[in-house]
């Protein structure tokens, strides 16, 4: 990355992967399968497009993880840890991810990797960012919220320092989640059609991109992560109450004080009493009972990207 | 189970049990969790409803099954298989069951098992009948029904020789599966008070036979399972399609020969070519895609039911 005449200059994108199954989420499961035996859909001019299944041991058992959650184990601790068989299956499997797509952080690193996901929640389709000053992403989603339009593409920005997590696509320079939901988990639902349009815009802005077309500066309305909201619990730590009916499939409208947040089993209504108007998101997920999260609160920011072209050299 | 004058008459049922967690789905679990703390929802005068999680490993592991699906584990081999320990966990739970609730098909088996169950299709709230000739069960499936009107609550016949199977609830006199969705794995929805409604009506109903009400002969609009109907597969087993986004949720709808019921990955749409309309159901529920599954097929049929009374002695 460098600066030229107040645009921010990449190095051409040459090496793209698409990951699927890091966890047993039948969208990206299906897409990459479908890939890895005819590739012809993915593969652009001046790039390699790689489609992998991250965990093909938690996608045979239909199960999220074996030992550990795979996008939560690409920590520096993780990747150094000496161990080898003893370690943990995905701890294992996120070293051989990183020699294969990394080294993390690294000059040698893929440029692209985009990690397809689907969540229980009614979030449509969603892009994850993971740095608010990554322009090359930012410009990215800008491209594919246009192309898509007037169908949605929302921005989700995870830089919390507590609840940002190491995921398998942060090996990449560039990593780009894609979650699309609702979908129950097990099951495949026409969503997956979304999921593929939304790659393919992504793949034709790489494309370009390298072909030399520059993205001149920008706003990206993103969703940035503020808060974890766990499920009501008693004592014990059982949980005493669901998503309230009118929160429930409403990601990504606004929640405002004294709104109807929870219901006990014995019927009572718990409010939300946050200072401030707040945007919830991954709505009673399945995947995160067991992170103890409901919801996520989000603030909406827009963000400025700034001009991008390719570093001539 | 007699007749006077043109009435069926059964015994009281005085021992009712109420089973969550046959599989690993929320609604079930939580109720039956709620009330096995605390009963007085589910108790009525002259009779003991016991709440039961069947299969709490399962439960545990928050997974459909350990060893076997326990909703498939109640034949006659299993319940007298020999092998104590050394038998799959569910076929030991079935022996367990089967000692405390039955034995199934004699006259000290539990009078009502209501089991309850989720799914990710859009059936919204089933009872599962499992014999046409169950007059007793007709009968407080019809009360249901005006019950909760203008609510819908539908009736499903699992009669077919080949696609009936040995459920956790036939050890009892008069087994009822109630499944109620859309609802993912995993996920506790608010349709959860819909269970707890029908429950409530079914417990009233036996109250009032055994307190001596008659309950004149009636029709009770069923819906008999005719087919089972598998994913496209290619020459290898894998799937090739998914169902079409005009019959997904569409459980219940009629479908008419020529009508879309699956889309190819490649973007075919494979028609219903049947003999005439039928009625789907089960569409695309995450649980069957084991058991080669993408709906089941059924007939509108209107049952009758006879005249019940409890039997005096």
């Amino acid at each position: 990355m460098s600066t030229l005449h107040g645009s921010v200059c990449f190095e051409q994108a040459r090496r793209v992967a698409v990951f699927g199954g890091t966890h047993n989420e039948m969208s990206g499961v299906t897409l990459v399968n479908l890939w890895v035996k005819n590739g012809a859909e993915i593969q652009r001019k001046g790039l390699e497009a790689r489609p992998f299944i991250t965990n093909p041991r938690a996608v045979e058992k239909c199960t999220r993880y074996v030992d550990t959650d795979l996008n939560r184990a690409f920590s520096p601790e993780n990747l150094s840890a000496p161990g080898g068989d003893d370690l943990p299956y995905e701890v294992q499997r996120a070293q051989e991810i990183n020699r294969l797509f990394g080294p993390k952080g690294s000059p040698e690193a893929y440029d692209v990797i985009f990690d397809l996901h689907n969540t229980t929640s009614n979030m449509g389709c969603t892009l994850i960012l993971e740095n608010s000053k990554d322009h090359f992403n930012l410009q990215m989603m800008n491209y594919i919220k246009k192309a898509v339009a007037p169908a949605c593409c929302l921005v989700l920005l995870n830089e919390h320092p507590l609840l940002k997590y190491s995921t398998s696509r942060s090996v990449a320079k560039h990593p780009v989640g894609l979650e699309v939901g609702p979908q129950p988990q097990g099951v495949l639902r026409s969503i997956f059609e979304s999921m593929r349009i939304i790659l393919k815009h992504a793949l034709d802005f790489i494309e370009l991109f390298n072909e030399g077309v520059e993205f001149p500066a920008c706003t990206v309305e993103v969703f940035r992560v503020l808060e974890r909201v766990d499920y009501p619990r008693d004592t014990n730590g059982n949980i005493i109450a669901m998503v309230h009916p009118n929160l429930q499939d409403c990601d990504w409208e606004p929640l405002t004080p004294g709104d109807p947040m929870f219901q006990t089993f014995d019927g009572k209504t718990i409010y939300y009493q946050g200072p401030g108007t707040v945007y919830p998101t991954f709505i009673n997920e399945a995947a995160y009972y067991e992170k103890q999260q409901a919801f996520v609160t989000t603030r909406r920011e827009a963000l400025v990207a700034s001009t991008i072209r390719k570093s001539i050299n």
